[in-house]
């Protein structure tokens, strides 16, 4: 098998992207090129988070101990929309309602936009979801969204270059 | 909310990252961050193999119209198998005897070893995956995985760098 002529592009510029997983690894990010883990380490940079690890999620904690949940979408690619969760129920909404929101907009792997949003400004989402699963009998609700119409209109802007 | 002393130098590496999405791009990657993208597109390229779009799995293509199967492991991260197929049935079987196969080693973002194997030489594991199927009246088989060791031990070794 013979390599492509891109060959000398790509080896020029992998030592930036050893650069870049080594900053992932001190901030707990094991792998830039899984699980959108280049785009998580700019959110956290950006944002002064911290990863905490060994909870499930995207979560973060910041200097004064406060958690996040982190959400990304990319547009284009998929429907305007934050994915949640796959499984919502009044434990995960518990969660949601006890923490601090980031949303990030990504085209590709370009940051369009970085907002946050307290609980209280997604309880319109969070006690729908709970409303439905007690109508429903206790039915884990699949990944219901939150619209980034939405968070556009009511979250804060964090600014980034 | 207030960045990390990181930022600035995240802003240095970055333009890299947009050179390597651009690579990518043009090689059919959507985006290096997600799925093993970057991963994969290193193995594109050392192989000289294409990216065949529309298609199930990391299929590709050489320049005489053989069609391959990439499949990678992170040494460490997971026990050192290689992921097949999360419902591995006759029809799955037959598209993998018709493929030749090339095996990515990562430790980390670190391409360890490439090896290249036929489907004669997966035989021994295709075979009884699908006596498997029979023997259990038609069940599809969850991801059976394929040892690193035999792929050491039978395949052929494609130098890189």
């Amino acid at each position: 098998m013979k390599a492509h002529a891109d060959k000398a592009k790509l080896n020029r510029l992998f030592p930036a992207m050893r650069e870049l997983q080594e900053l992932a690894t001190k901030h707990g990010i094991d792998d830039i090129f899984q699980s959108n883990g280049g785009k998580i380490l700019q959110v956290l940079i950006l944002t002064g988070l911290k990863a905490l690890k060994n909870l499930q999620g995207n979560d973060a904690v910041d200097d004064d101990g406060n958690e996040y949940e982190l959400k990304s979408v990319n547009i284009g690619l998929r429907k305007n929309n934050f994915s949640t969760h796959h499984h919502i129920n009044p434990t995960i909404i518990g969660k949601y309602r006890k923490v601090r929101w980031v949303f990030a907009v990504y085209k590709g792997i370009e940051l369009q936009a970085l907002y946050r949003m307290s609980a209280e400004q997604l309880e319109p989402y969070l006690g729908a979801w709970e409303r439905k699963w007690h109508e429903s009998g206790g039915k884990d609700i699949n990944n219901p969204k939150i619209p980034l119409k939405f968070v556009m209109e009511h979250g804060t802007v964090i600014p980034h270059e």
